[in-house]
């Protein structure tokens, strides 16, 4: 989009900067004031916080930048609502982001609004680089989508109230079906953003790497398999685990995944944003950490896939399937079901891989504040593919890259097997 | 009160209720749900959970324990408000009480209304035992005042928009009067409390101390006086603190008192509950530890009084007089003024004294859960006397003991220099 | 001694300096290099640290201020061997003292003999300000001759191979005298020291206080008696606790006293310094923190002494008599026996009582570097009283002060019950 | 060598087993007890325990597994000198190491004489597999020699004396030469184990890796060349460092590499086995931390070569050559000097890839305890390439993987630019 955008570019642009901006606004819909300002630790932020951060990018990266005449809504909500751009100057620091009843969610709504409208009236006159930061703009706003969700959830999830968010949607298939596999052949493939539509810079560049054959399982690991992982002591047993992986069972006394409760007899039950609920042993197991799904992989004789074995797999799958956000809801993993040769490649969990999130060869970042998006994270990540139920329907693709640490597991994150040929 | 109450005993008492439950909702009026839900610390508690632990209080000691077929408004909700009874049972952890968006403020509102009613059908009726549990619901419950204006003082302090919760209120004098003292030949007096009208449990036995001749100060140290004591490098100089008070100086790098900021060329600003303002010299000093009233005692060639000093001196006050709490407002200590032989022995701000908090010759604590009020802290704490600006006029007197940690000062505490003779 | 010693006197001091230091070098007689060089805890020294730390006050404040051409054996040392006089310059950190291999156990010893050979060559023309210093360098020598033992202990505790540093020593009777005790009426009693014969700082001024009636126990409390408390559950139920107690209870899963391992059919162990051994019913009960003998003399339906009321009630007793370290050896509590109205009042175990460490009424600290001796410790510990198996005889009196924080117990301390009358 | 060996291959195996075992003991020829049992931290081990492991090593895969009727010398000893192996039951935890004043540095040495008669009485009926582990066991032990010296390094630091273990060697040449570089095509090369002769399990399985062109600089980067990175503030600057790496320099208060000290005007000072000098800006940095060279690289515009791109480039170096480990003494990073295409690629400084330590593809851990080599310390750490001047000459090769986490720097540990073409 390094030239002037064509009319139906720009009108479906338009439509999605509506769109993206309504979801957001949806989600908040049943959250109070004290709701949207809690954070549940430094990790995660306030609703509230999501809310008027994806509001700030707007502001400063497009309209700051690009339109004239623009005033900040308030001079001093820079401070609040910056995250992590050291280009942008000092920022409030982020394990405090809590502490801030003021303002207030409904200042928050009416900054949204008023951005909103500075961006609608300016639209017709954008420059491109602006119309790039635009559309950068709504799918950074789709990751928080995402983001409020997962720490709404480990919000409520301290609340001894057991409160359900939105009702609990219907159920899926009574069973999984059992695990298969694909074979691929391995050889050279390409992997990396291939330039047509949107990606992140840490997509690119497209590269040729060299595979092994290798097999992968043909849907996600559920949580009835990982019941029989608990039951025959999967957390009890160095033997599975690397070294820091073991050490971190032990110093937080893990012994399931994070928001399942109960267990003795193996009736575990798990907080969601439905409220509590029994664990269904055919939806994906999520809320698992990279040192969890490498161990139960190395229990069961396979291993995690690697972030291009896994995107050589994903060139079939469509990413727009699956169970992905498309309206404010309660959403959960659902159980794998269809004749495709590979289930759940996209939405339902994000599937660690066993690759650190380290830079492509030849991987630059870009000039200015923005460069910061992805690049100064390539430390001590590993990559997640796929997307989860709580990604925006039309957020992930083939070449997405989504990172955590090896012990956060707030997120919807499971696992699929890989094993060598 | 431990026989039936006459008729005007009753009426005060009810009066005293009316008017102790209303002074707390206008502490709250200026709150959004929001402001209520936070904890600034695990020290402080939210606001919205002080208006439901003093309902939770009456709820279970009155309603619950002397009242035939009261139902509790939540069954749930004692998890919740319980502090730290264990003889009450589980109770959700101190340092999580600020991850609680519901119940909502209104929820908590109404719940308050419930518990009134409820007090107030069956006032009546209620045998004796449970008008002394009342009463000494009513003296809990301005406790708890005073620590909610302390808390949200704490909890606006985080916000960087330097947020007034109340307007300011009008100036005091220029400048404080010069500092006298006042002559006390010491002896054997007694101290503790008469056994009329309340008092809390430590406060008895009252008992018999010798005391040696000493005087003390007829005012409190003003903030001018402490300016002078940052400027003399009282915050550099190890021979002024005790060993635990100067670790503490260091580790948590300490310059001034809590809620000042600036100070280079001396003009110090600090936030108070009517936002940033410039530090009034002729002030008493509030928010500084024990372990900074004692080293500025001895930087000034003082010492701190005992409390038993504290009291005798106290004997000719009258507890009703000073600036204390009488309506929800931004208070804050005043200079003193006026002839009194000893100004501002209550009200303004709390006066650390030498003394540890230990139990009185004698001392025992009350049977069942009550009996944990008072006595199981008595370790490791200092005693303060005379009540500051947010203590509720009426609940001070001359024998009751404040205690705090050492390090602890987001309390109005200041300090009153003694000297022997 | 502020004038001119006599020759008696003189005589008298030359030979408990050599009797002092020799002692302490015995102590160090079974010490590898490596063994004096280790610090179990920042709480702790090194066997090495105490040699040289004991030399270091005598070359200080004696040979460099009162001898003229006194040249210090190594320059440098100062910095290492300097414990807490903040008025004698930059030291190194406590929690340090343990990475400390150089100088070696015989370059201290060494350093030891250099610092003697000094002292006695200038003694007959110290002045008498130099010999007070020398009189208070033996009785702070004695101080680390407790020191060692007990730092040695925790040392080798952390050994898993069991080793006794000297032979155990001969039983004691096979089962504790049943507890009695004696009464006192109360009334105005002095405390403090008499001024004759040394005594530290925080010793003075010998004071008036007034005592209510009060029966002491007999004997200290029995390893047989704590058996008794932990199987009636005295480390689970809270009511027995103060709040701080419980925190570190919980916190530090305390469930027997230090060093004591096993209990399953209350068979216990403890490791001393003649090694592994079944725990003795008939001894003292030892290594116990403050919040212990609180918590068993609340569950024994008693309480701790004041400091006050062990001190009226050890007027009678001989300060020279009971369990004392004459020797280096492996101490440890013996059972009471005898006819003594009082048994154990010096020696055994030090007592808890239930005093903060507080200045007496009128305390000055002396002036210069010395000063800082006890008075900034003034805060957040308590006074233990008696002296135990490890202080050398002669060193205690009744007057005598010890203080620890509440939670440690790695020296000999007890306690003895007390009760109003 | 899984088939008997023949003779000559045997009394190689003799000869060396001899000289490792003598280097190890060379080592800690000039240690007293007590310098061989501190522990400067928790990552590090005490030098007694290194020469007790490296014994406990062969004691216990050779002998007590292949040896018939051998008995241990002490029983309880594995308890203490296994490392992590926890197939081979509890262990001693780490970060108490540095407590074990006993066994002593001559019972160890002892140890040691009994371990090594042992295996040479038995090595002619050793089976082939035992020889297998008898080899591995020889590069245990070389591994331990390198960190002998970098624990032993950090254990005297911590020593304000600035003692030198061993002599000053002599100088190197004044100024380093310029850095130049060599360009690599790329394309598809090989790494990983050859499968002749000795390699630790995670450099196999050997498999194909794609490169892109690049240049790799012909020296290490010097303390000289990092000086100018100091003086240009790039331990100020956000934009240099990876978010966790300015993260750790701000906690930590980083300002240079470990060891230096001082730096107003530059004149640094370097701490080093041979004590205090000056820094040489000529010779390589040492001591930094991945996050460190990568924000070098990154201000220098360059970046990290990945583990790939330096294997292929080494290819051609001889790994006997440079500045590596022959005996005992106060090894140190030298300037480069000749004409080699590429300087310094082995010796001087293991140098930080850009490659975090992963699998191979294909990667199987052994069966049994010894499996636990390498393959559970795959998470969380960066491989490091080429040696360094502590890693004993022999020990290194092409495809030798040393791996460390992102913030140590106790090793050796320097870099060398990269960038594409």
């Amino acid at each position: 989009m390094a030239t002037r955008a064509s009319n139906l570019q720009l009108t479906s642009l338009r439509d999605r900067f509506d769109s993206v901006r309504a979801l957001t606004r949806n989600i908040a819909a049943p959250l109070s004031d004290a709701d949207a300002t809690l954070q549940p630790s430094p990790d995660a932020s306030p609703a509230k916080w999501h809310l008027a951060h994806t509001s700030w990018f707007f502001e400063t990266f497009v309209l700051r930048d690009h339109v004239a005449g623009y005033r900040p809504h308030d001079e001093r909500w820079a401070y609040l609502f910056n995250s992590y751009y050291d280009g942008e100057g000092a920022r409030h620091p982020r394990a405090k982001r809590g502490m801030l009843s003021r303002p207030s969610l409904g200042e928050i709504l009416d900054y949204r609004s008023h951005v909103e409208e500075a961006v609608l009236n300016a639209f017709l006159l954008l420059p491109a680089p602006a119309l790039d930061l635009l559309e950068l703009g709504l799918h950074h706003e789709q990751q928080h989508q995402e983001l409020m969700l997962t720490d709404l959830l480990a919000t409520f999830a301290e609340n001894p109230l057991g409160i359900a968010l939105w009702p609990r949607q219907e159920a899926g298939p009574d069973a999984a079906e059992s695990m298969g596999c694909a074979r691929f052949a391995g050889g050279t493939v390409e992997i990396g953003h291939r330039g047509l539509g949107f990606a992140f810079d840490c997509e690119t560049p497209r590269h040729q790497v060299l595979l092994r054959p290798f097999e992968l399982a043909d849907r996600a690991v559920t949580n009835g398999e990982w019941i029989r992982f608990i039951e025959a002591g999967g957390y009890q047993k160095p033997g599975h685990w690397t070294a820091d992986g073991w050490e971190w069972v032990k110093r937080c006394d893990i012994r399931a995944p994070l928001y399942w409760d109960g267990g003795s007899d193996g009736d575990y039950v798990r907080y969601g944003l439905d409220g509590l609920h029994p664990v269904d042993p055919a939806e994906p197991v999520a809320h698992v950490s990279w040192y969890e799904a490498d161990a139960f992989a190395r229990w069961a004789g396979a291993r995690l896939p690697t972030e291009a074995e896994w995107e050589a797999a994903a060139a079939g799958c469509d990413p727009l399937e699956g169970n992905q956000l498309d309206s404010a809801a309660a959403v959960r993993p659902r159980p794998a079901h269809g004749q495709a040769r590979l289930k759940q490649m996209f939405g339902d969990v994000w599937e660690w891989t066993s690759s650190p999130f380290s830079p492509y060869p030849g991987f630059r970042a870009a000039e200015g504040t923005v460069g910061e998006y992805n690049g100064k994270f390539m430390v001590n990540q590993f990559v997640l593919r796929g997307g989860s139920c709580a990604t925006p329907r039309g957020h992930a693709r083939a070449s997405y890259r989504n990172f955590f640490y090896p012990h956060q597991r707030w997120q919807f994150c499971g696992l699929r097997l890989a094993r060598d040929i």
